[in-house]
């Protein structure tokens, strides 16, 4: 018995069928005596209609009037679910985020949450009642609708039980987090337990189980969070048991994972492209003529490499994302007399492999290790970045498969 | 220059390209000059879609959740229209029932507007900016989303327009009020004028032209009500002049009309089941246990014709909405031995039409000339029911058109 938070993503909404089917899920844990509170999101599509409507009225359209339509995708799950545990004999309401607030920031279409008063939801609860929150959507300091951005229902629902002081079950169509991505590796385990360091990097890294941000906060509220498949029976004995033990993923504290593996997961991201500016002076300031203008437009650069050479120059290369490299290049020339740079290489057939576990803070020689693998599977490394926990790599596309399977085997993540 | 409220139904916003249409509308009236408010229904067939995910999620659906789900089509709508008119460079803002708040009684799904503080709209009217309102819904006392009911957005418009002290125009897929229905009579004409009680008459008469709680409202709060096109050319020089001469139909207080006919249109209703009962006690309280089971079955009976024969009983021959008959039947199956009736005789095949017209309040043989029309004509009455403004008389379905037509030219009505 405890307060439980569920979240369900568009595919588990997606008709009234699965709707049913997310009233079970929801009508178990209510018998097992828990207090519940839904966070749901569009039935799947929807948005993407919403957004299509929004986009074709104006391509220069109005953000707080993009969150007044597309919200309501959100608004018309949660009624539904609402009536649907009703029928099933489960007392339940919907509510709207400004109804309960989910008060945010007034950035509209990327707001974030400020604050979550809890005094309606318990009230609701008191009267016996599932609460049923449209995810993705608050209210501004102005009163106005606002959406925190695609997979914004994540956050809604880690902020909801952090609000609330409940742990906070996200049911997805993949039965946990997996070492690496099964469709690449088919011995890729499911993880039991893995902390929310680890989670973090490797959510940001591309892994898409979950949203970075909603990670984040459950790390900084203690939120217990648990990655789980709405495809399951709803009444399969797939129970959440008192020691954490359960089906799907648990992100924890770091102190509560017991099994501790040096590296726990593999993320890659084949959303890259590389960026080499040949022969600039090698003097200070050289960095921020290349990065300053790119940041001003918006492009995030990943990967730095600067090579120097003797003769006073250096080649510095970055990653940017895939869908940037063109408007990357394009800033980069506009800036060249400032810059002063010879030319510009750029190649979008580059993917990032990263090794993630807080095992590395205590073990030396992981990363050799990493690289030794890719070296003897003949694979080239074009750029590092490391951090505490994680190693990434840039490599050719063409051999990703092959690095993470390697990887993969030699951090003994395979299924035995 | 002046406030104008503009009302634009289900059709007139279908797709983006209509709603940029009923965009220019605005846009036009804006520079004119007026302070415009837009009170818009959902996209057509949107309504139907969410009604029908409700009605699949339970038959037995909680009329708060329902409005939940199906208020999410005007919503849509608005933020739309509010984008279209910022890229036509027309400052708008868009407003959820809430958000004004238009606020209503707690009756979920067929709420009752209770007031609407006009403070917000002014402000965002000083601001320069036109108002798009979703119409439709409201906030009940205990802050729900509420909904008015089927056409409620006309009720929206005029309630904004009585709070905003504005005139409203409502635009519609015909061009105005006719003196009968023109797929009937094919001289029927446009109505230049119509008094508040003549349109109300017709309105509940069977004319689905407008809401008959919208006339309700603009004749208690003497709000100006214009009905018109919006397939009109949006910049074509169809304005309305100083001196409420325009396109449409002006629906104004009895004063203003300046022509006064006899009768003013003609209405009708195939929607009309005939039952009788057959050979009751003639004795006091006899109506009242036929008609009070069927009042408290929520069925509305309509005209009443009672018949006393000599030897002590009567027939009790009455009108009840056709797709009721079967549950009247069945509740006065139920009270028989209460009632004491030989039989039910029932049919399905009548029809009921209406002649309305200020004029009779102060023109003799009206009526006479009514039944006489139909008596050449060869055509039997049924039933007949009268106000000080109305002769409705009830026929066998088979002579309607003619039924129509022999009175709309009867009483001058046909075009030249």
């Amino acid at each position: 018995m405890g307060r439980l938070v569920m979240k369900f993503g568009g595919t588990s909404v997606a008709d009234l069928d699965r709707i049913r089917n997310v009233a079970r899920h929801v009508k178990r844990e209510v018998e097992a005596g828990h207090q519940v509170a839904v966070v749901v999101s569009a039935m799947a599509g929807k948005t993407d209609e919403l957004v299509g409507y929004v986009e074709d009225a104006s391509p220069d359209y109005d953000r707080a009037e993009y969150d007044m339509v597309v919200s309501s995708g959100e608004q018309v799950t949660s009624g539904l679910l609402a009536i649907v545990l009703q029928e099933m004999g489960v007392p339940a309401r919907s509510w709207c985020g400004w109804q309960v607030p989910i008060r945010t920031t007034g950035m509209h279409a990327a707001a974030r949450i400020s604050a979550i008063p809890p005094e309606n939801l318990l009230k609701s609860w008191d009267e016996g009642r599932v609460n049923v929150i449209a995810g993705f959507q608050g209210i501004s300091p102005e009163g106005r609708i606002t959406t925190l951005g695609r997979g914004g229902s994540d956050t809604s629902a880690v902020a909801v039980a952090a609000a609330l002081n409940a742990r906070c079950d996200i049911y997805t169509d993949v039965d946990g987090v997996y070492t690496t991505d099964p469709r690449i590796v088919s011995k890729a385990r499911r993880i039991e337990r893995i902390s929310y360091e680890e989670m973090l990097e490797l959510a940001s890294l591309g892994a898409k189980v979950l949203q970075t941000r909603s990670v984040e906060l459950a790390m900084v509220h203690k939120v217990p969070l648990r990655v789980r498949s709405s495809f399951d029976a709803p009444d399969s004995p797939l129970q959440v048991m008192e020691d954490g033990r359960g089906p799907g993923t648990l992100v924890c504290d770091e102190d509560e994972v017991m099994e501790e593996q040096v590296v726990t997961g593999i993320a890659y991201s084949r959303d890259e492209a590389q960026v080499a500016v040949r022969r600039v002076k090698d003097k200070p300031g050289i960095a921020a003529s290349i990065f300053g203008p790119l940041a001003e437009a918006g492009i995030s650069v990943d990967m730095i490499v600067q090579n120097v050479s003797t003769d006073g120059f250096a080649n510095i290369t970055f990653t940017v994302p895939r869908k940037e490299l063109r408007r990357a290049v394009e800033v980069l020339e506009r800036e060249k007399i400032n810059i002063g740079f010879e030319g510009l290489d750029t190649a979008d057939n580059v993917a990032k492999v990263s090794i993630v576990g807080i095992g590395m803070r205590s073990h030396a020689g992981v990363a050799a290790k990493m690289f030794r693998t890719l070296s003897e599977k003949g694979v080239n490394i074009e750029a590092i970045t490391t951090s505490e926990i994680k190693v990434s790599v840039l490599i050719d596309e063409a051999w990703l498969e092959l690095a993470i399977r390697a990887l993969h085997s030699a951090y003994g993540l395979d299924a035995a």
